[in-house]
């Protein structure tokens, strides 16, 4: 169980690290030549996604370009809904859309228990050719979506220019029903995160996109209780299957929850019991590590429109990134990253230029 | 300068109200069948705004059908860069548009500076014409979007799917050209305000629809300084306004400030001098009286999205927001309203039903 580079997990852990470990949430992308001549052979977006070769391709490429500290499968966060009977689609420069809808409580129980191991096999295939593939040299991150996030797209039927009002509203004339969905998919995300560990993945990582909408009070509710069994479900699955794989004393694999527009209730977060709390570019990682800074590693989180910027700029607001977290110290943990996914239109140079950065800065920060 | 009901203003001052007042962000809008029978007679939205008899018509048409405790003029966020040249318009079921957008530094220098009683004259008369119809039953609110958010839908031409990421981009890359846009466009929100209050606007507001996507640090450098100068130089002419309307000793013009996504730096927010800060339904009312209720009133912040639900809903949601709060005492003030504007969805008799739930338990909480 030993990597070339170890770094990232052992930030995770809040063990020491001789610099800032660096990976970018959406590394595999459309910014990357390489990705997009990938991509032309896969068709669209989901047959790359259900093509574990092709999948395996391009994760490995930010890896082989940049030599970040980890691999995130490439996937979408929303391939449970999609494995759900929902028809997952992309139109053109547009987000994610569904072919079908959650429009009454009929459609709540006629959602079965998914088997992730039967429909949502082509991502364990792609997480242990991905594994096989990478040979040790950076820990392999598996993810799903949040019960909350795959709520609002599958209610929505897509991305949303209000906030996911009609979502919301749910919580005030039919709030039963809203958590029925919330279950369903709490043990679908446990599943399907299980499946992945099984599979290879290292880490695994839940992104709650839209947690930030929700009513102040009602983020425990509606989506923070529902991670916080998700991640009991999976690190207690996931010491079995260590032991199963004949690692005695198995660790947890370690789990990450990102909440975008959640740095209001960080504490909250961190009662999940997750290992680690993403943090996006509106929040002060020292603020964060003030807080919560003791119970969980950090990840994040500078605002990925500076990738967008000169190289001078990146430099500047790397180590103002670096610095707000400060000197790593005993028993803190600090992930590099973006505050949200890469941007399409990044120049490849720029992330070069940023992973350099954290690499020398941080370096100095010990 | 008495009003039938000063509720609203004496809350602004933290000084004792017998009930919580209440008014709702963009009060005067789609869901009531009364506004769009006047729209149809305007014609399009903007033509609307453009006509004080037709803007004043609906202006007080939530007035009269809730007895709400304030007026806001009827206008758009958005009318300076109209103003300005870039041409706004409104498409069918989408947000606002330019027919023009500011793309280089030297778009930013042909920006003049803008004479509002000119150029924006018909929002001096709409306040004139309001202000007499209301014939002080309640005080008339005035408002603006703040410079951040103005150049925001500047550069991009419109609304945004992924936070204003090639707005943001500019920090990066050109911080010295969107920082002239801004002092153009604070010097253009000062004066637009001042000749609202000339006219006989009671209060102002400055809307920051887009300052919570701005990066942790970088909130203070490109909005909140802006903010702050406006308030100063609004602030200093209305007292000069109101000495030259012959009242002595008189008090400056009530200033609200509303930065939506901006819970994690209420502070700052609170720096900008503001007389009360509008809060978004994701923030705490009880934390942020704890950091900011003995700077300025506070006011919001019920999520918009109750108002689409039933009156159950509606009335323990009341009550949970009137109590994070808390018991209103001596030197605090708070101001119901919306956590954003109402949905044209909205069922006018879930209004009353929250309006009345307001009257009745705030008074408990006295």
């Amino acid at each position: 169980m030993t990597f070339q580079n170890d770094l990232f997990l052992r930030a995770l852990k809040r063990q020491p690290t001789e610099r800032t470990p660096v990976w970018l949430m959406r590394q595999a992308g459309r910014y990357l030549p390489e990705y997009n001549a990938t991509r032309k052979k896969a068709g669209d977006f989901m047959s790359l996604c259900k093509n574990p070769e092709l999948a395996c391709e391009v994760t490995l490429q930010p890896i082989d370009r940049f030599g970040l500290d980890a691999a995130i499968l490439f996937s979408d966060i929303l391939t449970i809904p999609d494995a759900m009977g929902l028809g997952l689609f992309f139109e053109q420069g547009e987000g994610p859309k569904f072919t079908k809808r959650i429009e009454t409580d009929a459609d709540i129980v006629a959602l079965g228990r998914l088997d992730p191991t039967v429909e949502l096999r082509y991502v364990a295939d792609a997480v242990s050719t991905i594994k096989k593939a990478l040979n040790r040299r950076v820990p392999l991150i598996g993810f799903s979506g949040s019960p909350w996030t795959l709520a609002c797209y599958m209610i929505n039927g897509g991305g949303s220019g209000d906030d996911f009002l009609n979502v919301r509203k749910w919580m005030y004339s039919r709030p039963e029903a809203l958590q029925q969905l919330l279950e369903k998919l709490s043990v679908a995300v446990s599943d399907y995160l299980i499946m992945q560990i099984e599979a290879g993945a290292d880490a695994v990582m839940v992104f709650d996109s839209w947690g930030g909408f929700l009513p102040e009070g009602h983020f425990e509710r509606f989506s923070q209780q529902h991670i916080q069994s998700i991640i009991e479900r999976v690190r207690a699955a996931s010491i079995a299957i260590r032991k199963n794989q004949g690692h005695t004393g198995g660790q947890p694999t370690p789990i990450i929850a990102f909440v975008k527009g959640g740095g209001q209730w960080l504490e909250s977060i961190a009662a999940t019991g997750a290992d680690a709390v993403g943090l996006d570019w509106t929040t002060n990682l020292g603020k964060a590590r003030e807080l919560i800074g003791s119970e969980c590693a950090l990840q994040g989180n500078i605002d990925p429109a500076c990738l967008l910027g000169t190289p001078q700029h990146i430099q500047a607001e790397v180590a103002r990134t670096l610095e707000s977290f400060g000197r790593v110290t005993q028993g803190v943990g600090h992930v590099f990253n973006l505050g949200h996914g890469i941007s399409q239109f990044t120049p490849p140079d720029n992330v070069a230029c940023l992973v350099e950065a954290v690499a020398n800065y941080s370096k100095k920060l010990r």
